[in-house]
């Protein structure tokens, strides 16, 4: 079951400045930057309500995030939903015929469990289905 | 003061299938159809949370939702920020060197006081600001 949109995740080329760009817009401070080693990335969260805006960073060409800017430029990257079982739920939307990238979990930042969506499935959204 | 994530707005070239998708995907019904004559485009709408995904599907090739299409193909569109109190929020974020595609609040979907930010102001996002 998904409850709630999670996160968004934003590609941005200079993360020090997309930072404050946030700043002044949320009247918020972010969390403490987070290295992602498997997606090559550096990440800072701004919370939102019961959402958070995922600023991404890649640290490395070959980054999904650095792809991704080539490729698109910056802007959203991603969509994530939160879910009470990202288990069930992932058997569940396979069975519904959309095609999962992970159809185990894997651990991202801040320790969530995760897994992306082809964005083919979905209108050319990647989309996350997460689990804190 | 942003309190929320009002609503991220989905650009889609088929309105029926993409409601067909997100049906799945979030199990839940959507809104009944809704025609925004200013900007030329038909809307149904999911709440996930406290938020709410908006498809958007151009109903002229001069809407902004078909020319988005029509350069960059489907995906978001924009990400909508709620408010409590629009008209404060617009002035405090043009003092802050956003630049305001809307200086005034304009009536959107649902009866919503809705107005945009430049997508450059904001790493190139189109940025809603709106107030149920």
């Amino acid at each position: 079951m998904i409850n709630s949109i999670s996160h968004l995740g934003i590609a941005v080329k200079d993360l020090k400045s997309a930072c404050e760009i946030y700043k002044k817009l949320l009247q918020s401070e972010p969390s403490e930057m987070e290295f992602v080693e498997e997606q090559k990335v550096n990440v800072i969260k701004f919370k939102v309500g019961e959402s958070t805006i995922e600023l991404l960073e890649g640290t490395s060409p070959d980054s999904p995030i650095s792809k991704f800017i080539e490729s698109r430029g910056e802007g959203i990257h991603h969509i994530a939903y939160e879910s009470d079982n990202i288990n069930s739920e992932l058997k569940r939307l396979d069975e519904k015929g959309f095609e999962l990238i992970n159809k185990e979990p894997k651990t991202g930042s801040d320790n969530m469990q995760i897994a992306f969506v082809k964005p083919k499935s979905i209108g050319g959204i990647l989309t996350e289905i997460c689990q804190h």
